[in-house]
């Protein structure tokens, strides 16, 4: 974990994640820009940032496109350039891949990104539908399969080929309830138990209510700059030591593999390898819990464990606070919620107090290095990033 | 106009733009990428492109978000980080800043930008209901204001301050459709006279049908790399000198001024400047005619001529094919076609072909510093290139 840092990160924000009634994304947005800016009282924010990212899903949501320009106007931040990023629930991973580009790239030396969705004003039919989008029209939505049942299958052939149980997944939802429980900050704040999770109704078979991620309000945001001004904003930077992105065919059908996503593996060979890391020296993560299943998933693809022993690195323990790698102790999707275009930030959101020690009674003692993992779809977008403290 | 270049431009491929019965966006894309493919052998587009950044503006149009890792899938370029820009109109505009941000950073020093749009299919009211999602939902949208009674304000505006009539902003159209039958690409390919244009029905006053650019399917996209690697690739690189990319208010009412655009005299300050050029050095340009209205605000912010003489510009006929400064010579939005996200890069392929001497019957003798402009919604982004030949 020597590699040179890409950029640092000087501040961070995030709003309550949950429901927001009666507000615009835009303002929920601003939220998360004020607390990160109050934590950097070095940065004269509308003199200082030069470029802002903004990962945000689906415009139907409140028939508002040009997320970029209506963000940047409620953080006061007009005249920069203000740009969407879109890639299915990967939105604010990709914003931030975006945002390290634009550091390095010299362009532009302090950069806002960040992440944004409102969604619960809308029915739960209508949030799947728009959700949905980021599957392949012609040969997946056109057929009436939603996410749940993309997963579903995943699952299903996990279970067939490694005997993946249902109580290993449900596992993940207990683990991340507790986690969240512990972060005021996330939608749900209450433990759940395995029985709760067993009984919930079923969504998609092996699929059920506790095993699916929240639909919720929420925008998170981070600052970025270049590691040799970091120390100009702040005394406490975090370092992200390596990016990668991927993508993988749209439709499912198209791929190798229904047990492991492809693009996940690419981001994170790229991202080891950039931050001349090993998967045993993350001291925690953030991954794509989108369903209880794809955290199993993504443990394999991210080389916690071996292929197929994602179940058992759940029932160990070893991914639950105090075990060996802690896994989203944020809450995760699925009890911090999944405000889809701010997921991604909100990871490194997470990372960033953890590695600064500002994560309160879900402190990872002496985190030294992190990861985020973010999923757009049912993996045709992958964003990987490492983090490590100053 | 001495400017560093920041990148350069090594192959460019555009789809006919007009109706694309029963083809998806993904598809029209692919056409795109084959002819920039095609025109630069010697890239192997599957190992040397390193990233995509893809200009869409409407998930509503196809019911198809996560157009990044779709477009990517059918260029045949999957594994790649592909992320979608959406800027509004300026969607393109944005991705190719976005691209020239990454090719700088040394992530990927290859990059293909590009934009797509499939429109026709859909009815125009449904057509401007989805583009009115780029203005501001409460304050505009809400209260039934579309995009031609947004520039109407704006031209009503001008005209009572400055003067500008009808029959000149008639005049853009008119030279628009010129350049539009010599270009075998355009949407349109018929001349119009002032009197059709004037005998148009009226959209908004003083906007009437041939006021009003094209619903257009389409697709474009330009190949990047670095300045010191584009001779592996081409003898004939066209560089970029000056990118600008600047956001404004989402709503009109916002704004200090009616009558000009101060996103793109901020991007047009920044590239002008990067670009070590002045608006005498510009020896064509592609600007933003969503209405003909635009295209004369646009002489006067991108400094063509003086404040509120942009229809005296237009009059004077030094703006058509073989005048001091030709503009749209493509056709513009106004001809060859607005598929929104396409538009960006498709106005980069225009000045692609005419640098490198390859725009047949509407090349510009001797050119060498071209201009690009963009423009999201009512004007909340723009983004403004310059280039130059090798």
């Amino acid at each position: 974990m020597n590699g040179k840092p890409l950029v640092s990160i000087v501040s961070a924000g995030m709003s309550k994640f949950g429901k927001h009634d009666g507000l615009l994304a835009r303002e929920i947005f601003s939220e998360a820009a004020k607390e990160a800016f109050s934590r950097c009282p070095k940065l004269d924010p509308k003199n200082d940032i030069k470029a802002m990212f903004i990962g945000h899903m689906g415009e139907a949501y409140e028939h508002q496109g040009h997320m970029g320009a209506a963000a940047a106007d409620w953080a006061g931040l007009t005249g920069i350039p203000a740009t969407r990023i879109e890639a299915a629930c990967a939105s604010s991973g990709a914003a931030l891949r975006t945002g390290i580009y634009a550091v390095m790239s010299g362009l532009a030396d302090v950069v806002l990104v960040g992440g944004v969705e409102k969604m619960t004003h809308r029915t739960t039919a209508e949030v799947t539908e728009y959700l949905a989008m980021a599957s392949d029209y012609p040969f997946e939505q056109w057929h009436g399969i939603t996410f749940p049942g993309l997963f579903a299958m995943m699952a299903t052939a996990h279970m067939h080929t490694y005997g993946t149980t249902q109580e290993q997944m449900a596992l993940a939802a207990v683990k991340n309830h507790y986690h969240g429980s512990l972060n005021p900050k996330a939608h749900m704040q209450k433990e759940i138990t395995l029985e709760n999770v067993m009984s919930s109704r079923c969504v998609a078979w092996p699929l059920k209510l506790c095993d699916c991620s929240l639909i919720t309000d929420g925008a998170s945001c981070i600052i970025l700059t270049k590691p040799e001004l970091a120390s100009k904003y702040t005394d406490m930077p975090v370092h992200i030591i390596g990016s990668g992105q991927a993508s993988d065919t749209i439709g499912l059908y198209q791929r190798k593999s229904l047990t492991s996503l492809n693009a996940t593996r690419l981001a994170a060979k790229t991202a080891y390898e950039m931050a001349n890391a090993k998967p045993q020296d993350i001291d925690l993560a953030e991954v794509h819990d989108c369903f209880t299943f794809a955290e199993l998933m993504a443990y394999e693809d991210l080389d916690f464990c071996p292929v197929g022993e994602g179940g058992k690195l759940v029932e160990s323990g070893e991914t639950r606070l105090g075990g060996r790698i802690p896994v989203n102790t944020s809450g995760g999707l699925k009890a911090k919620g999944h405000p889809v275009g701010a997921t991604g930030t909100a990871q490194a959101y997470e990372i960033y107090l953890q590695l600064t020690g500002q994560a309160g009674k879900r402190q990872v003692k002496d985190a030294q290095v992190g990861l985020t993992h973010n999923v757009g779809g049912s993996g045709a977008t992958a964003a990987v990033h490492i983090y490590r403290s100053a």
